[in-house]
């Protein structure tokens, strides 16, 4: 990319493997804990992006875990499916019940896991080793073996304890960098000693603690390592492991190796973060909010004659699209431009007014959203012609135990009124009901966004309506309120966002 | 840290200065729009915190910014307060307004810049670093000078741009890494180059569109460069520049070498993340939720023996402590540890049961918080006394448009029935009003949480409440409910968690 491209020494025709570890490693996250039917969802999508190894969960540890690999041992995955495992008998037993045929197996070899965690001496860690990939191996089970916090370890144990598990049949050796405090350059000393030294293919796990898994798994891989661990948005214990996304992205795009489909990156970031109940970062790299989120004038004015100006590649690769954003650092370029592509062509006069009016309403620290620039510049365009079109003249709603919740509204649309009653789940739905039959179901309710509320019983919320005018062009509009009372306010969010419907058809 | 330990060639006696550009690229970011209170704060806490520059705006872009530097101007601060300015007469004249002393001077000089956004030539550019430094300079400016998207600029035609800089009396050269493309061994190169061919102090401003902002600046560093440019939580840009949390522990953590004050990084991330309104990633390092949260069985096993064996570094070196959390995955070792911790002392007999339920009650994928993990020990230490001591009967609530919020109820309390209407400020307040109205005020409403809700009308809440017992100890009790009516869903959370204050107090 510089004027000094560096390459280094590794055979780029050499296949990378993507061994991904959300569901074990990225699950282990606390707070996380998928149903089966969440891990069997996930660990199809990553089949179906290709990802060669899906370490599926911990077979020993739980119910849920094993029914998983029942499950997705009875798909018939091209992914090979891995368990982790203690090196104990009763672990690797836990594998073979589930039918499963590759096997993660892991002790621990740094001095200070040994004394203060397992309390073993490191020769018994060797019988260990020995015991248990043997035993394993005779079971027919395919084995990657991890010495445990490998990068605090000695290297002369660590090259021993290796040594030994290949002699007793492990075809990987893993190294994790346990509790991510390895430097790159050191990573790639350790990876490349123990590719020459030991013989087998070399696997590479990093921790995030110090924010250099990613930099480190491509140290591995430039040291030669052939396989490398991940986690869908980099989750995993404590500061994560490296993220599937960026690690893919990189091999494709520095190295020109091909690992995943790239361009189902973005969807499988957002069922993760769905299941797992982790939101994305605004500023991660390639799934965050921001990635290719463009506000400041000089940006937007490159991005718009050129891309490639402000964007290292294009967001469709990875199966996103590029959002101008409009808040205090926009400028007339972006304002324009957005207007446009939203079907809105704006006056050159007016914008100054715009640009005005929103660098205002965001000092707040408020974002301005698509919707509330579309409406912010249709008020300004119907200026003076803000009347109330539908009004809500009389509005009660009864809700309680035992009793079904019933709103009776008036409304007057074009000074005429009508009286409507209708129950619903809630006070709000049946609210929300009743207004939309007084106006003969012409606007559906399409989504209610209420930000979470913390305080005591009397704390604001603020709400969110979108509305979609069902009789003419399907158009969305949207309504925001904020008040004590969460059913009023509601209501008062969608008569708003129905009067701006109205007001864009006049 | 492995056996492998390797020390690049660097002079560690050298001093990194720290360039924090949180103020800048960190509040261009989409959607952050920070008051001139905010920047002043968040100045004098990295002022604090022995930060040694403060890029704290664009005075050429706004009157906030131009106020926030007269300010910091007239606190005297002991950093050096920078303004990014481009290259022309009026942004800086905008720095000088402002009584500036220091000025970050930028001009891209990537082709794909010069073609698409400057629409200049290479010598029109030279002219302009020349004709601009030189102008800031006999105003008595100190110049850092930045060419924009240096790292895809050729490189010949970057070292006569920074040449002509450094003749026209820049004292330090930046190398951005602009759109975040750049490798680490890329990195060190160019720095290495630059730092040789130009002969003034490099500094290193690099973002994280690959995940590689922190490796970039570190591999800056190691090439010579004496400021790196960092944003608190890594904010800025897009996917963001480097964080700088993660850039001043590890110069201190792995390098040895001094820059910040460490044991402020937990405060000023928490800082900017409330003032940007940017959540900080659970995962994030050092500052997200989990940095030194543990919840598998093994990992707090091992936590608990010796805390180094899973943590990298104290999370009291950086302001914050350990977090023993209780999952799917905990362990008895971390349940028992948590609850003796929170005054519970709970039989080692029924710690099985315990963990049984906790690993049920979480496969929905739900984290149990501490106080629910305590509510559950004693549900479980009481169980067979867990009748309904306090039941409500009848329940019924009206609101709506010019209605006050009404609530009726009948509450049963040992037997003895008690009704009574009460309004309040909306549904949800009217009815907690009359429950303990009945209960003659025994109970405090303390706390409702509700999270948000995405979806239709009809949608699920989910509602977590939290009461103290205000006649006898002041002790928190909580309970939780999901349902589609916001207002009885809470109360039946609310009903939950006044059962559980008298189930204690039995």
């Amino acid at each position: 990319m510089s004027g000094l491209g560096v390459v280094k020494g590794r055979d780029l025709s050499k296949k990378v493997r993507i061994y991904d570890t959300t569901l074990r490693d990225g699950e282990q996250s606390p707070g996380i804990s998928l149903t089966v039917d969440d891990k069997v969802t996930i660990a199809r999508m990553l089949d179906a992006l290709g990802v060669d190894c899906i370490e599926a969960g911990f077979a020993a540890s739980n119910e849920a875990d094993r029914k998983v690999f029942v499950q997705l041992m009875s798909d018939g995955l091209n992914a090979d499916v891995y368990t982790l495992s203690r090196c104990v008998k009763g672990d690797i037993d836990a594998a073979i019940e589930c039918g499963l045929r590759h096997i993660h197996l892991f002790i621990a070899t740094s001095d200070i896991h040994l004394k203060y965690k397992l309390r073993m001496s490191r020769s018994e860690v060797l019988d260990r080793i020995k015991d248990s990939i043997s035993y394993a191996r005779s079971k027919g089970l395919e084995v990657m073996f991890s010495c445990e916090d490998a990068t605090r370890t000695d290297y002369d144990f660590l090259k021993e304890a290796y040594s030994v598990a290949v002699q007793s049949g492990a075809s990987v050796i893993d190294i994790p960098d346990t509790v991510g405090v390895t430097m790159p350059a050191e990573m790639y000393e350790l990876v490349y000693a123990l590719s020459r030294d030991i013989g087998v293919p070399v696997a590479a796990h990093c921790h995030n603690d110090l924010g250099l898994a990613v930099a480190n798994t491509l140290a591995a891989v430039e040291a030669g390592a052939e396989v490398v661990h991940t986690c869908v948005n980099g989750i995993g214990e404590r500061s994560g492991n490296a993220s599937t996304e960026e690690v893919t992205l990189i091999l494709k795009l520095i190295y020109g190796m091909d690992t995943i489909d790239l361009s189902g990156i973005d969807r499988i970031s957002k069922i993760v973060s769905r299941y797992t109940g982790y939101p994305v970062a605004y500023n991660k790299p390639l799934v965050g909010r921001n990635a290719f989120s463009h506000e400041s004038g000089i940006h937007v004015h490159g991005i718009l004659n050129n891309a490639a100006t402000y964007e290292p590649y294009s967001p469709e690769m990875i199966g996103r699209s590029r959002q101008i954003s409009v808040g205090k650092h926009s400028g007339a370029h972006s304002l324009k431009d957005k207007l446009s592509v939203m079907g809105i062509s704006f006056p050159d006069s007016s914008l100054g007014d715009l640009l005005e009016e929103i660098k205002n309403l965001s000092v707040g620290g408020k974002e301005i959203s698509d919707i509330e620039l579309a409406a912010i510049a249709e008020n300004l365009l119907w200026r003076g012609r803000s009347e109330e079109y539908v009004r809500l003249d009389e509005f009660v709603v009864l809700t309680g135990k035992n009793v079904t919740p019933t709103a009776t509204v008036t409304v007057t649309v074009d000074g005429v009124s009508k009286t409507c009653a209708m129950t619903g789940h809630g006070p709000v739905d049946a609210a929300v009901n009743a207004i939309r039959a007084a106006m003969d179901n012409r606007i559906s309710f399409e989504e209610l966004r209420l930000e979470s509320i913390t305080g005591g019983s009397d704390s604001l919320c603020e709400v969110t309506v979108l509305v979609k005018d069902t009789v003419s062009d399907g158009h969305i509009s949207a309504g925001k309120a904020v008040g004590i009372d969460i059913v009023d306010t509601t209501v008062d969010a969608f008569m708003q966002a129905i009067n701006r419907d109205y007001a864009r058809s006049r």
